[in-house]
Parts: structure tokens; C-alpha cells; sequence
């Protein structure tokens, strides 16, 4: 399989490479040897980023022994190899509504930093201490595509969702406890936001946030 | 069985009496007759107010034209016999999301305000406009006990929650479409509201939370 | 209640008039009357756009006997008023996968293209025929932004996901019978879509994926 | 990140301690160190009680070799710095069904102690023996706010509220088997309750019930 | 198919009949004319009595003008011809929490009562006033069987189960709202009794539970 | 709360000595300390059997290192001390589909048993193979009360239950994969059995089965 | 829409006439325009068989009036021209559990019948009388495959999935009331079945499983 | 328990050997020992093919330490002991969405091949880049049977059952995570599939599939 898996990537990253994205490698469910071997070729035939999710440190430190350039990033449990120009302008912002909230945050950022978008952060803003998100109404403003992250009753993207003519990505967690549910208390309370323009991408999927706000900034034009 | 009931509501009746309290009668399920049987007896032995709950327009009618004295509220659904005083303070703040809501907050609304009760009302001030119920910040601190009505995201307890140290009710609608499911998400978005110190009732139970915020209430004291 | 949602109506048309959006009335569950009169005060104080969404055909003859210069469209049940500009490029494109989905697909079309969007539609191309589909993936390629609207089993949102690196919002409806439950069948395929960068809205809500589609279209600026 | 924690507890403590409220750390997700940290501020900048929850017996060695003058409670699993005065009257009443349930009732009953209220425990007078709670019916009457606490059926508070004119809190457990699905029938048979006046809290949220009690217990005023 | 039902039903009533048990047709689903003809020829060829359940008053109307000699039940909404003898003793005792469970208690009873057992009732004595059903403890101390009839939080089988020795068959009924889920939540409740020695039939299904408690007190001898 | 608990077990052993019942323990949840403490008491106060329930085999090396006369199940994870009479007749059946429902089989047969009754026991004859079942019907006929215990489909009550008049209670066991979703779907299929006269119990609840079983069988008479 | 409906359905045609398919309109959701329409079309284009389902009797009424050669079945809502040959021998036998199920059952037999196979029918067999099906073991031992419609407890695949080795195919029906949540029960029921070697379709999907059972019995040779 | 299960496995052995069928045997819930003497008595009594399925490599170890001949797939988890013909035409084919869904499909195609079928494969083919699909086409059309494994949004079955006349069996899988609910979202796809003809089988359940492939692909002769 991996043949397979390999020559279809390269594939890929033929198509991908013109527009500047980076690969990824999704690492959760693959031994080690198969991240490798599949590392090893995009980084040689490839010429864009390089991007590894579900990273967890052991994994990371039996990369690390073999393969130079990597970046870990131990919160969002990504790897990358950045190769390629990073855009100046066009940000992407992602929030978080708390700090347990942070790893899918984080994986969200660095998914669209690597696809070549500027992104910046802003976190533990969420409904609780409304006024701690309000205060940073201009940097939520100038943003042009909104990624937020909440776990819990899942709030935070209803209440920027009615103050913004932005995009808004709203990324439900699975931090809470009792009827959470794992997630699904904050994923319905999401899909059913009286703020409209706001689309909503799977439990804790992070990556899924970041690959769906970059295809969007990229509209905006993206100066490298 | 209308014996029985009668006779356990008046019993019921000279307990509450001393308390101030509203004799209340759930019509939903019953017929016509057994609602003004019920009514004729309580208007008769009691000395205090009287509610019927869950009145629909033609049972309405069928009682107005045999009792005296009621007052109709068709948003809330309910008949009230006002026969007792009124509380001059300690306020009872009834907030809604929507105006689909409404019914359901002067369903508790006019509960609160038959128990004895001092009621303001706040509509219309859910969290795809939160400037619209921050604007109103002073009259919400002002209050003795929050009772915050909301369908769709259920998001506004958690934020009105965030920023008061009063006791807030929460109680979600079935207002909502697609995967609300019925109050559901509302529901559980309440439960989980980052924000600690809010109590839930059922979905649509405007009564129950007015008789919870109706027994906080009575703590501090009702000036009557 | 009608004076504070015709006011704040007006705050929101001045600051949306600068943007060419249109102002939007959600009829579903307001008296007949409560929608001409928002209607009146629309179409005289604000000069964009005025889009009303879940008309059903009694309001629109209601409606059409007291206003004039509206567009009914009876599958999408929305009344429009075009007095905006129009948007020359920038295509949405609303993908439907089969005919009975086509009524939440058009009001999404409807609420893109009274927002200042130009939008082209591609109906019945659902996955149990998928050359259908194929058959259109230059259409597909050009656009900007995706609206794809299925039931029953949701799946043409991954399909066209990955094939194509445009935005995708997914729509699911409750078309279906059986273990669809009212729609959730399509939500949950859409949510656990295997193609990256799909936007999931609620069930049914035509308008939200609309009105997200434009927000995002504008990113890549709109000539008008 | 810590740093805005930090600053941002002690701004809140300022505007809590002239309330005799205490602060709180959640620890469940944060690291030895994190805690250690912040509660080191909590203890230098602010003068009032201090409380931990979700303190598993490890944290509790680490942070009692770092820090003096905590008391730990293993079924609660709290941390308390008791350095406020306490109520003399007042009672709030926490009761629990099982054995079972003890755990989430110490939770409730710490949170509110260390907010200043004067708290009483009743524990294992479920349903399934109802005498033993008929028997404890002076003491249950007698507080002025009741924590009600349980698993499996969580019957107790529908039977309790229907004894009492008191507010009671109801606090469903993931205690039990089979079909109670983590907590969620007992939410249910809460949520449903034929008592009126019950507001219920998250599955196993004790310290949200606690919060809740003492917001409630200091409109009656607290006699410190 | 009308043939195939009647003839298989004789084979029944035929072992049936040596057990004094009674003949039923289930009448949801089938025409006026079926309803009839399968009822005629159980009245001729069988000689016990016979049961129809489900039966709304317009095929009440039906029947009762082409057959005699039988009793119509317009609560539990069954139709009994009387034949066989009726037990003296070995009492089944039939309880509902709430009036609006009568329905469902008055189809068990009826089943119970048509299968030869003697039958008493106890309504309206819920848990929300739990002296009601204390009051009554000697009445249900002597039955040999309970059938326990509930909706809402459906906690009386709890309660009761937890006070006697005798088998408690419960049966949740679709009596409630908000998240009571069409009975759901009660049928969760039983399911989870603390009490041991409680069996559950399907949400509303009065006939199942006669059924049962006819099957368990002809263990104890019926003297007829 | 030891003392609670063991005065209070006391009390119910004087009532229940008198009806030849055991004395239960439940031990889930338990420390092993509670354990020997309160079995301890019960075997030096009480007289008739005394029953352990969720016993794993390191508590009952601690128990039986420190109490005599006990035998351990370890299919039922039951320890017992046998004391009182047995039946010699009015058999309850305890029937399993499969062998991997065994272990709750088992607790059902030795609740019954320490109960004081006669108990049989028919194992993996579940539907999948109905002749099986089938060829025992003899046995099946004679029982006076049937446990029937079933996983995954939890089809074997519905067949039985069609095939005898005995009272029948059904047990689903968290037997299964995939969409059995923890036992789930074997209640709900015992729940719309169409077999009338199943009474059903919570998921994987023997002892409940063996209580309700042997609490029914009582009425028919136990010959000690 | 029309034109494109029809022309599609055309180019299924050419296909679908050489394997002696029948053509198939799905009629609900279509106006009686729309159905009379593409009929004409079909009939006039294609050679083979032609079949509606979900064909409501005022449907049937109007198409009856325009259009000639139909048969209706009212029991599975169906309307059929044949004009094509039919099989002689390569049996699909229909069993149903209940009559309620017929509805279903019949409308898996027509879209057997139409696509050319020789059905046969075993109706009201269910688990409850389980001597009712067996009496008919040579019937369904000489089947190819069988379909096997139930709703309440669906228990009726897995018996007979446990006594042949021919290819089953489940389908659930919302046939019940309470806990079967309009055919889940059954639907979990099947999907778990303890025998081997069933397929399951949607709930009360009676073409789905026809189709398939065409499909299938194709591979056997279809001598017509 | 043992003899029972061997006896009845002969019985099966004889009946199932005339038909070229594997003996089956499920080892999860099984000790070592049970495995090794049913895998003797079948080894020695039958002549067909043994397969055992959900065997972790530690029992692999176990058995393969005191049996001999035995084949160990560690991707199903299956041992196979190959003693009878195998088909040289009539092929199945098994197809998997994802690399993750590779364990499933091979415990399908292991099933189906031990009952004498020819299997051959096609996976990493999911939806998500339908390209790698359309370019087998020809291998999928020329397949008698086709079996098709997705997990995540389960939409492979759709697409390819909409492109082909042969019976397709969809196994859902736990693969996927947030809204995939253990694969609940996959099975839910698969049961609304717009493409009529499709037959669902258990999440994970690749030994059903590969058991219900090869009874339908015996109907099409199987040459030896």
C-alpha cells in the first residue's frame, strides 16, 4: 500500500505545488516507519511546505532522529518543514474560547500558516468574560477570515458571528465534561448559531479549519 | 377524579395561602369542564391569586364567558384572577433571545408576577447582536434573580451568566430548525455553560422557571 | 415589540448599505401584518436590497397586494425587492443533488445573488448518477465559492471536496425517509466529510449558506 | 498564556473579594507547574478564600510540598485556603442519594463552605428507601437553598421538590449502569421533574451547584 | 388476509380458552370491516372473553350497532365482551402518577380485569406530592401485583419499589414535554430504578403490562 | 457513613430474615475495607444467605482471606454464604443466547438461588440456531418464571415469549459490536417485543433479573 | 427540471432495456403534472416494464384518468405497466412479520415482479407465533432470496437468518409505537442480527430491497 | 460450557461441509484454551476450510505454537486453515475507501475467500479523490458481488452503486473521529444511500459481509 500511497501524493503535490500548499501526512492510525517513508519523498520531490498532523511526541522524537528541518509544534502535535514563502498580508485569525480549547487552535494555525497564509492568534477570549473578547474588537475586525474554537456550551462563535461581517469557521472541541457529549453539545449549538455566515467543520478538527480558511484567504489574493 | 383533585388543590391552597402564593391549574389534557370545575372551586375557597397555564384561545373563550375577573394573556397562554398584592421590589428580570421566545418568557413572566412578585421584561437581545444586551447592562445587574429565555444556540446564559453574580434560570425553546432538534442543542448548551451558576429547566417550561425564580426570589425578602 | 425590531432593522441597513448588502426579513412565524409593516419601513428608509426568506404562497398574496415591485420565487418561498447593483463576475455556484433538494438550494441562490452576487446553478447531479457531475467540472472548476445542497445521504459535498480547491459549503436538507432522521443523516456524512475544507451549515438553511458564500465571495472583491 | 491567567484572576478577584467570594482554580488539563503559578498569585494578591477543584491525590502532593495552609478533601477532590470569615446562618443543605453520588455532593458542599455559606450534608437517603429521607424532613425544610444530588434514576429531587417550597438544585451523577448512558437518564428524569422550581446543572458538575446555592443563598443575606 | 388472521386466532383462542385467558384484537391499523369480521367469529367459535384495545370512539360506534354485549372504555379506549368468570381474589393494583397517565393505567386495567383478575386502582398519587401515594401504603402493601403507571420523570415505580416486595411492573407513558422525548425520559428513569425488582414495559403500552401482571398473579391461584 | 449504612442493613435484615431473603451487597464502587466491614456485620447479625454482587477476583481474595464459608462465581462475580433453606420447587429458568451473556446469566441464577430458590439454567440457545432453543421447550414449559438473557439482537425474549404464557423477563446484555452501541439496541428490541408479557430490565442487570424473578416466583409458593 | 428528468431517464432506459429492468418514477414530492409527464415519456420511449411508487390514491386517480394499461396496488402505493416478459422460475419469496408490515412488504414484491423475477409471498409470520413460520421452512428453503419485512422488535430476519443459507435482506419497518422510535428499534435490531449473512436497507424502504433482491437473484440466471 | 459448543459445531460441520462452507469460529471472548480445543474437534472432525476471526496476535501466538497449517493475516486478524477448493471464477471484490478501513476489508475478503469464493481487491479508493475510483471501473463492473468498506462519511457506497447493476454490500466503520460516532455517522450514509441496491451490514462487521457476499455469489455457480 504504501507504493500506492506514495506515488498518488506526488501526484498531487505536481497539482498542488502551483498553488503554493503545502502536503500533508495525516500520522494518526500509520507506524512510524510508513510516516518516514513518506515523509522522505515528498521532502524529495516536493518543494513546497511539508505538514505532519496527529504528531504525538514519540512519534516526533523517532522523526526527529532521522529527518532534519522539522519544526514541533507539541500543543497542536504537528510537524512541519517550511520550505516555502509565507504571505505578508491577508491574516487569518484564530480564536479560542478557553485554554483547553488551545491544541485544536493550534492545529488550525499552523494548517493555515503552513499553506502559506499569515495567521495570528488570539486566545481564552471566550463567553464567560465576554468583555475580554470585546476588548479586541479591532484586531477581530481586521482579520479576513475568522477561525474559532470553543468547546463547552460552544458560544463564542454566535456572539463574533453577530459582530463581524467576516467569514467565520467555527471548530467545536471536545473539552467539557457531562452532557457534552464529547463535543456534540457545542457542535449543535454551532450549526444552530443565530449569527448567519458561519460555516461548521467536524469535532476538534482543527486541520479542517485551517485548510477551509486558506482556500478562503486565498481569495483575498495573498502577496508572498 | 375531580374530587380528588379539587380537594388536594384546596389543601394545597391553605398551605400556600400564608405563603402568598398562586393556586395554579396545568389545562393542557384537561376539557373544558374539568378546567372551570377546577376554577370555580379555587375562586371560591382560595383567597389568594389564581393561574391557569397552557390556555389556548378557545378554552379561553369557553371561560370568559362562565368566570369573571381574568385577564388573557394570548402570548403567554395563560389566565390570571389577580386577588392578591403585589411585591413593590426585589425585581424578577425576564430576558428573551428572540422574539420567537417570547411566549415562552411571558409564560414566566406572568407566573413570577401571580406568585407576588416584581417582573421586568427584556426582549429581543439575543447574541447575534450582543450590543443590544449590553446596552442594557445597569437594569440587568439591577435584579434580584435572571430568568433568560432563549431557542436556536441557547448562547445568551452563558454570556449574561459571565458578567452578573446573580442567580440566572435558564430555559431553552424549542424556537429553532434543523439540527435544534426540538430545544435540544439550546438545552444543551445551557447545561454547559462555561459560565458557572446557571440552573436549567425543561424545554419550553416558562411556568417552572418562573415558580424557581418566584422561591429565590422570596429569600430577599418581597415587600408587599 | 414591533418598534424596537424596525429600528434596530434601520441601525443595521446604514452600516450594511455601505457594504451593498441586502436587509433580510424572516417571515416564519410572524403575523401577516408585522411583516408588511418591517417591509414598509425597509423599502423607505434604506435603499439596498430587500430579500424576506420562508414566505409561504398566502403572505406572498398578502404582501403583493400592499407592496409592490417584488419577485416571488415560489420554490425558494422568498419575496425579493432588487434595488442594488449586481454583481458582473465572481461566480457562486449552488450545486443541488437532487430535485426535491432544489428548494433549500434556491434559497441559497436567491439570498447569494440579492447580497450583490453573481450566481449560476447546477441541479439533480447527485452521486447515484455521478457522471452527471463529472460531466460539469469546468462549471464547477470556475466558480468561487460552492454551495453544494444534498439529502438522503449527503455525500456530494466529499465528492466535489475533492476535486475541486474552491471553498465548499455544505447544505444539508431533511429530504430523505427512514434513518435520515429529519436530515441528520446528510449533517453527520457532511461534518465527516474525508475531503478537507468543507463548511457544514444547518439542516435546511439555505439562507445561512448563502449569506456565508457571500461573505466569502466579497474576499475576492466584486465588481459591480 | 499564564500571564494573562493571572492577571486576568486578579482582576476579578478585586471585584469578587468585596463580595466574600472566593476564587477558583479548575485543574483538570492544566499542568503541576500551571497550578502551582497561579495559585500562587491567588494566595499573595487576594485576601479572600481560595479554592481548587478536579485535584487529583498526585496534584495534591505536589502543590503540599510547595504551598501551605490547604486542606484537601479526596472525595471531593478539593483544595481550600480558608482565609475569610464564614456564615453563621443560612443553611444551604446538600443531600445525596447514594453513597455513590458522595463524591459530586462534597464537590457542592466544599464550593459552597468555602464561598462563605454555612453548609449541612445529608447523604444517602435515595429513593429506594424513601423513609430515610421522611425522617430527615425538619432539617431538609429548615435550609434555605437544597443541593440534591443523584445517580441512576435521579428521582430524589422531583421527590424532595414536591415537599418543599425551598429552591432546590438538582445535580444528576454518571453514577450507574447499563442504560444510564453516563448521567443522561438521571438528567432526563431532573429535567422532567413533576416538581416545579428545580433547576438542574450539569451531569456531575458539583461545583457548578455549589456556585449556584451560594448566588442564591446571599439574597437571604449572610451573617458573617 | 382477513382469513389467514381469523383461522390463527381460533387455534389461539382454543389453547386460550382451557386458561381462562381472553381473546385480543389489536385494533390500530386494521379497517372497520376487518375489526368486525375477525371479532365475529371470535364471539362465536371461542367462549372466554374478549378484548379489543386501541379502539377510538368512531369504531366504537361502528361496532357497537352490529354487535352486542359489549362495554366500551372511553379512557382506556378498549372494547370487552364478558363471558368468563371474574377472580375474587389475588388483587393486581393499577397506580398512575398523573391524571394524564389514566389512558394508559385504564388499558392495563382493562386488560388485567378482562383476563379474570381482580383489579383495583390508585390514581394521581405522583411524586410530587409523595403523602398522596404514603397515605395509601396499606392498599398497596396487600396487592399481590403493582403495575406502576408514569410520565414526566416517571420516578413512582422508584419510590414504591423501594417500599414493598411485591413485583413492580412500570410502564412509562409519553406523557410530558420539552425533553421528555415522547416518554423517553420516564422509560430511562425506570430503567435506572434504584430499586430492585422492578420490570419495564414499552412507553405507553398499558396492554403489555396487564398482560405481564395477569401472567405473574395467576402464579399466586386466581379463585374464581 | 459506614455506621448509616450498616445500621440501615441491619434494620432491613430483621424484615427481610422473616422472608427468607439474603442480604445484598453491591460491591462496585465499594473499598474493600467497606466490603469486609459490612459483610462482617451482616454475617454476625443476620441469619438467612448474604450476597455479594460485582465481585472481581482480587476482592474476593481480599475477603476470603479474612471470611469463612463463602463460594465465589466467578462467570457471575458473586461471592455467597449460604445459610437458609432452599426451594425444592416453583423452578425459575434462567435462559442465555449466547455464551458471552453468561457471566450476567449467572448473576441473575445466583441472585434467585440465594434467594431461596430453586433455579435451572439453559445456556447458548439464542435465535441464530432456533432449533436449538426449540428442543428444550419442554423444559422452557415447566419453568414458572423465565429469565431470558440476550445480547446483540436481543431476539430471544420475543421468540420465547411467543411460545409460552410463563411471566418472562428480559435482560439485555451490553453483549455485541459496532451498532449495538452498549447494549442499546437488544433493550430497545426487548422493549417492542411483540410478544406480550415481557417485563425488561436495565442493561446487563442480573441481580435485578434474579430479584424481580424470585420476588414473582414467591407468589406461587416455595416449598422449603 | 422536466427536460432534464426525462431525457436522463431516457439514457437509463437504453441501458436499463437490455438487462429487462424496469423503469421507476419516485412519485412523492412531484406534482401530478410532473409524474403524468415523464410517464408519458417512458411509455412512449422505453420497451420495458414501468413502475411508480409512493403513489398516494388521489395520485392514482389522476394518472388513471390519462393515462392506460396501469395497475395499482393500493396496499404498496404502486402503479405498474408490464410489457415486459416475467421469470418463470428463480423464486424471491416476500415474508412479513405482521400485517402492518404488509404495506412494505408488498411494495418490495412489485419492484421484485416489475423487474421480471417470480415472487411469492409469506405473510404475518412473525416471532410472536414463531410455529407459524416454521410451518413453512420447505417454502422459504426453495427461495433464492428473501426479503424479510418487520417493525416492532425486527426479530424475524435473525430466526430466519439462523436457518438458511440463502442471502437475506432485512428491512425494518416503523411499524410500532413507544421505544421504537418509528423503526429504529428494528433497525438496530437487524443490524446486529446474531445470523450471518444479512443485509439491511433503510426503514420501510420496501423498492431498496426489491432492487437488491433483483440484482441478486439475477446472478442465479432469469429464465424468462 | 465447551462440550455444548463443540457438539453443536459438528452438527453445523456436517451440514455446512456438503456445501463447501468454512467452519467459523469468533474467538473475541473466548480464552486461549476455549479456542484451541474447538479449532482441534473442527480440524479432526470436518474436512472444509476453519477460519477464526478477531484473533490479536497473542492468541495467534498461542494457537500457532500447537496447531499446525494455519495462515495469519495480522491486518484481519483472522487464521485460516485452507483444506478445501477454491472458486476460479465468479469473482468478488472488495473495495476500501481508506488505508484505515484495510483491517475490515480484509477480514471481508479473508471470509469470503475461506467459503470458497474468489476475492480480489481494491482499496485506498474513497471519494475524497473519486479519480482513483472512475480508473477501475472496469475491474468493479467485471465483480458478480462487490463489497465496499468506508468509515468517516461513508459515502463510497453511494458513488459506486450508482455506477453499477451488481448487488453492493456496505460495511460502515469506526474509523473517523468528532461527529463520526464510532461509526454511526458512515452507517447512517450508507442505510440513505441515493443508490438503490444496496444491502448494509454492522459497523466493522467485515466477516457479515464477506458471509452474505459468498451466499450470493454461489447463486451464480462457483466453479472448483
Amino acid at each position: 500500500m504504501d507504493n500506492r500511497n506514495i506515488e498518488f501524493a506526488c501526484v498531487d503535490v505536481e497539482r498542488q505545488n502551483r498553488q503554493g500548499f503545502a502536503e500533508v501526512v495525516f500520522c494518526q492510525g500509520k507506524t512510524h516507519e510508513q510516516v518516514v517513508s513518506i515523509l522522505e519523498i515528498l521532502l524529495r520531490e516536493c518543494q513546497g511546505n511539508v505538514l505532519a498532523t496527529r504528531v504525538d511526541p514519540i512519534l516526533y522524537d523517532y522523526v526527529a532522529e532521522r529527518l532534519e528541518g522539522l519544526e514541533y509544534n507539541d500543543l497542536a502535535r504537528t510537524m512541519v518543514w517550511r520550505r516555502g514563502p509565507q504571505a505578508e498580508e491577508g491574516r487569518i485569525l484564530v480564536i479560542s474560547a478557553g485554554t483547553s480549547d488551545v491544541p485544536v487552535a493550534e492545529e488550525a494555525a499552523v494548517t493555515a500558516s503552513v499553506m502559506g497564509n499569515r495567521v495570528e492568534r488570539l486566545y481564552d477570549v471566550g463567553v464567560a468574560g465576554i468583555h475580554r473578547m470585546l476588548e479586541h474588537m479591532d484586531v477581530i475586525r481586521q482579520a479576513r477570515v475568522l477561525v474559532v474554537v470553543a468547546g463547552m456550551d460552544g458560544a463564542l462563535p454566535s456572539v463574533i458571528g453577530g459582530l463581524v461581517d467576516t467569514p467565520v469557521i467555527a471548530v467545536p472541541t471536545s473539552v467539557g465534561y457531562g452532557a457534552s457529549f464529547g463535543g456534540l453539545a457545542a457542535l449543535l449549538t454551532m450549526l444552530n448559531s443565530c449569527a448567519a455566515g458561519v460555516g461548521v467543520v467536524n469535532i476538534d478538527n482543527g486541520f479542517g479549519a485551517g485548510r477551509l480558511a486558506s482556500t478562503i484567504n486565498r481569495l483575498g489574493g495573498v502577496t508572498i
